[in-house]
């Protein structure tokens, strides 16, 4: 029987220091069970993404000790940066992982998230449950609870609505507030333009994104990173939206404004299978499959870390 | 230390008879230490390419039983098919295993096809030594071997310069001879038409092989296969010449042509790193590698066939 294995995904407010960055990353590798998989720091939006694997009774003492380490080393009313926050330790997503690996579902992620959120909420941290373990409709969707960011947060949690599910209901100005979560697995997948009019970037977000009737699952932004206008994209479907179909309608649309892709990025992980359609769309080569490959068909399944 | 592994991807010249296949596919399987990872019938061309892998001793075990099921269920006096052939076992090649499975050379590859080539011998086939394991440079070509196919062999192993490097310097009608070498891995790839004829392909292959000023370490034909046309396609040197490189090539050559790719196909495997190179050239995902793949992270190295 395979394992019951989850991703987690955490976001933190922190993607300059490279030491702060450092230690927090410790934090997780050093809970046995638990491996790390990526870390991806971005100085301009002043972020880091850690993607990590295990079991649920590791990734549980895990998210505790992360959250420590956030409180410990990110000062939020001291923090700047281009993407919207409202905590030190930000967004902690839990995600089931499927076949050939686990066999892990939603609901089981959702169990993981509720109780990762009781134990965060022990160290002081208020927290919002959202995505599938959202305790109510209205909190499903991630950018609802943080809209406005931290002060937004504050604003809004006087009202009865917006109570956290745990922890304290006064936001602490250091630490903010942190949104648990279980989900599908996302790709979050960033296309650079060759212009600096950030416009142009917002443009072609608006025509491809779901909200206004573009791609189904697709999420987008337009921004301004590193002097470059960036479609930044979350997949939230890959099943209906793939990463070529994401990519020929952002290219479509920035040759009707006259510019083009030229480069693309990802951010964090994606899972073998993207890779796979990639080829398959792009090489005309419907039947390619994990099977294909050398190394798929030779390596073993989970690898225990403690083994390595 | 990383095990020393090989991958053998033998041909042999019957691709109709499932269930001779199977016996042959079977007598490979029966080996501890050895995994099958492909199977591929081609019945136009009335051949299969089986795929397996192990460390050195499993498959010289396995080479001999190959041989040995050939000889008794394929009869070459007999065979009828598309492609050029000298032997029922036609062709067996080993490959060297790189990073991250394996760290094997083209030198162990070399030795390893020696000994396989005298073994085989003994079962009272000619074996033909070609690739970097040739004992002269004119045989290092498997084409220029396979000249003229059984018919072509059997009237130039008259002269001493062809004769054959193991076993009896009579070809058998029955059994043929057999090619064994060692090589760089080497992935076929087949582009199908929107056009039956096959003069288009014929010249496409022409135009982008490597023998008539090509790509490098490209080798192409015009083949008809199933009705339409195909441009039948060896990658002998994945660094100069990826997927994408040769799909691209074959593209803007039929689009001279008034002709369309619809569809490609491989056959056997390919190496990890030739999906990514294609997802980062039509992606535009300079980054990508294996460090981004979920499963690549997570899973283990060589798994043991006998641990499963």
């Amino acid at each position: 029987m395979p394992p019951k294995l989850f991703e987690a995904v955490p976001n933190f407010s922190e993607g300059r220091d490279a030491e702060k960055v450092a230690r927090i990353a410790d934090s997780v590798r050093a809970i046995p069970g638990v491996r790390v998989l990526d870390l991806h720091s971005d100085p301009d939006h002043n972020r880091s993404v850690l993607t990590f694997v295990g079991e649920g009774e590791p990734l549980l003492e895990a998210s505790v000790a992360l959250a420590r380490a956030c409180v410990e080393e990110i000062d939020l009313s001291d923090q700047k940066g281009v993407h919207p926050r409202m905590g030190s330790l930000d967004v902690l997503p839990f995600v089931p992982l499927g076949p050939p690996l686990s066999d892990t579902t939603l609901e089981e992620a959702v169990r993981l998230a509720k109780m990762a959120g009781e134990a965060i909420s022990a160290l002081g941290l208020p927290v919002y449950l959202y995505g599938a373990a959202a305790s109510t409709s209205y909190r499903a969707d991630l950018a609802e609870i943080r809209r406005g960011g931290y002060d937004g947060l504050v604003a809004r949690c006087e009202e009865a609505l917006w109570k956290p599910d745990y922890g304290p209901e006064e936001i602490p100005p250091r630490s903010g507030a942190v949104a648990v979560g279980a989900r599908l697995f996302l790709v979050a997948f960033n296309a650079y333009l060759d212009t600096n009019d950030v416009e142009v970037a917002r443009a072609i977000a608006g025509e491809i994104r779901e909200r206004d009737g573009g791609l189904p699952g697709l999420k987008a932004l337009g921004l301004e990173v590193g002097g470059r206008a960036q479609v930044s994209m979350n997949l939230t479907d890959l099943e209906r939206t793939p990463l070529p179909t994401a990519l020929e309608a952002v290219r479509r649309s920035a040759e009707n404004r006259g510019a083009r892709v030229e480069s693309t990025e990802l951010v964090g992980m994606v899972p073998l299978s993207a890779v796979f359609e990639a080829s398959r769309y792009y090489l005309a080569l419907p039947e390619l499959g994990p099977e294909h490959v050398l190394e798929a068909a030779c390596w073993g399944g989970w690898r225990d870390p403690s083994e390595t």
